[in-house]
């Protein structure tokens, strides 16, 4: 496979939804009303390594339950629980649950990969990406989602400049560490509910999301990466007033909006990721907010985990939003914010890109 | 029934648990390792209303699995799966699990209210307290539990006094709210692990933990007390080290160390507190060291949900930890923390009394 190559993929509604894009308008209500969602995936990076996957959480058909899938190179798709039955595989695991195959360890990893490696080879049964409706990869997480706050320098630095709640003006020797609810996982094309009584500084927080395979406590630095089972587009999406000035100082309430963390396409498994290629990047309405590299974060991976689990037990699926770059809207002169009608972008290049529209409530 | 009356139940260990506690030695292997923990209970506190219930998850025999049961009066036990059995009561629930009954809602309710009322009258198939292993109400949650900071003038002082780390010293406008990771549950009379490498300044905090019964999302104030499903007796324990100096002020790490959040020995369903009687209590080692009453709390628990709910769903069994009063170790000349062998008692007059030690994690 050629690594450097860009699978651009014929996709019929692409201009379509090109020039809806640039206009900044109609998204939402196509992809969640008519649209499958998967006819939003124009581009399909390439993994780093030949044994990672790109794997799923999608709708296949109407009124269907949700099921996982394996995203091959070219943007076709496997359903897994129907390719397991069609090769008479017995699963050690439920192929609806994304949750279940993480738990399955590397007995489900190496159950699937065959099944996988199986159909590719065969290239019967496969789908197209326009028949799939993408949800989160993990749509109900088990418990909060834990994120790193000032985890770019250029990020704390914009943040120290601009903000007006009390925060130490000295680097960290300690990531920072919150959380967001469960219900603000969203799907990667959702739109993010918005409610001007309740906040009218939405801003973004492009993010590479880990998601943990084997749990545990305590996990030493140098171990860390071995408990990683792999990585998703993430958007900290943050309701400015309501993190900064309404709740005390604590960030919770305020990053905790339902509907306001979306992740996705899928979740490229350890394997296939280059960490040093990683970019994380961010455009509102086409226009490029944040672009950082990997190499620029503050507390890296294994530092994250080896903090985030001392004491505290770590279970495979469990989400890390690992912090923004600089770039957000409320750090700009002048401010940004998201509004209605506005297309919020979160690429990470070799991983996936999510697009969300911002959608008021009604 | 006499709504003054105290239970004094005579329970064989009572006197040998007493004389442990007095020494503050050897309550955590007595109670995890061979005797059942429903031999702690002294005293079951009368309902404040009749249709009032005491509801607890317990493991009825060694091995089986854990399963609801309602605890009467007297202190005696109905085990409500086998009760339902027995009366040939087909459930709208899982009787083992406390969050599939909550969901149930109002039609679950008035089947186990009348399972409960015919078993009680009948007076046959009740076990004593004594073969019961109580759990935590909800051993594991369906996420994050939620926190109320500042929440009783008395502690916001104190705090305001004893804090290194940067808090505003107005009063607020709005709750503080963070959330304690979903491994901080723990059982009544489960010890609390003590690791002096990651914290030396253990602290207690007694707090009234409320549970959700109906879920929903921009909850009114005057609508709050509908979704309220029942109260239960809570710690919320903190590492004061890794709450203030280690993560750039946001609290979620500090209080979210595994078993640092003790909660039970049951559930009093909403109609059989009443609020305004409620006292919030803390003993270390029999010593008191927090005494408030409901009436203290600054925010109430109408206004509480109302913000908590402001564009977050709230859900069936979650838990709303409503702040602590003062009296909370770290504030106190000098400072006091609490070390290995310790007995932390956390009672909520009306609902319950909780006891856990703490043991060094070897």
């Amino acid at each position: 496979m050629d690594k450097n190559r860009r699978n651009l993929l014929k996709v019929s509604a692409s201009a379509a939804v090109g020039s809806l894009l640039m206009s900044g308008q109609g998204i939402a209500g196509a992809q969640t009303d008519s649209t499958n969602s998967g006819a939003q995936i124009k581009v399909v990076p390439p993994l780093a390594g030949k044994i990672g996957m790109r794997l799923a959480t999608c709708v296949l058909s109407a009124g269907a339950a949700p099921t996982v899938v394996a995203v091959l190179d070219d943007g076709k798709i496997i359903d897994l629980k129907a390719e397991a039955a069609r090769q008479k595989v017995k699963l050690r695991f439920d192929a609806t649950s994304m949750l279940s195959f993480i738990k399955s360890g590397n007995d489900g990893m190496a159950q699937l990969k065959a099944i996988v490696d199986r159909a590719t080879h065969q290239k019967t049964h496969l789908l197209a990406l326009e028949q799939a409706q993408f949800m989160s990869p993990i749509p109900r997480p088990n418990r909060n989602i834990y994120c790193v706050g000032w985890n770019y320098l250029d990020h704390f630095e914009e943040g120290q400049k601009a903000r007006a709640d009390h925060v130490g003006a000295e680097l960290p020797d300690h990531p920072v560490i919150f959380t967001k609810g469960t219900h603000t996982m969203n799907g990667p094309f959702d739109p993010i509910p918005y409610d001007a009584s309740n906040s009218t500084q939405e801003d973004w927080e492009a993010e590479l999301a880990v998601i943990i395979g084997q749990g545990g406590r305590n996990i030493a630095e140098e171990d860390a990466m071995k408990h990683v089972f792999g990585y998703s587009a993430y958007n900290d999406t943050t309701a400015r007033d309501v993190q900064q000035k309404r709740h005390g100082g604590q960030w919770f309430k305020g990053k905790s909006l339902d509907g306001h963390g979306p992740m996705g396409p899928w979740i490229v498994t350890a394997a296939g990721v280059n960490l040093d290629d990683v970019r994380v990047i961010c455009r509102v309405n086409g226009v490029e907010k944040q672009n950082a590299s990997y190499k620029q974060m503050y507390f890296k991976i294994p530092r994250i985990i080896a903090e985030l689990s001392r004491g505290l037990t770590l279970e495979p699926g469990d989400i890390i939003a690992t912090g923004t770059p600089s770039g957000v809207g409320f750090a700009r002169k002048p401010q940004e914010f998201l509004k209605p009608g506005d297309i919020m972008e979160t690429e990470i290049t070799g991983v996936g890109l999510i697009r969300n529209p911002i959608r008021a409530e009604t």
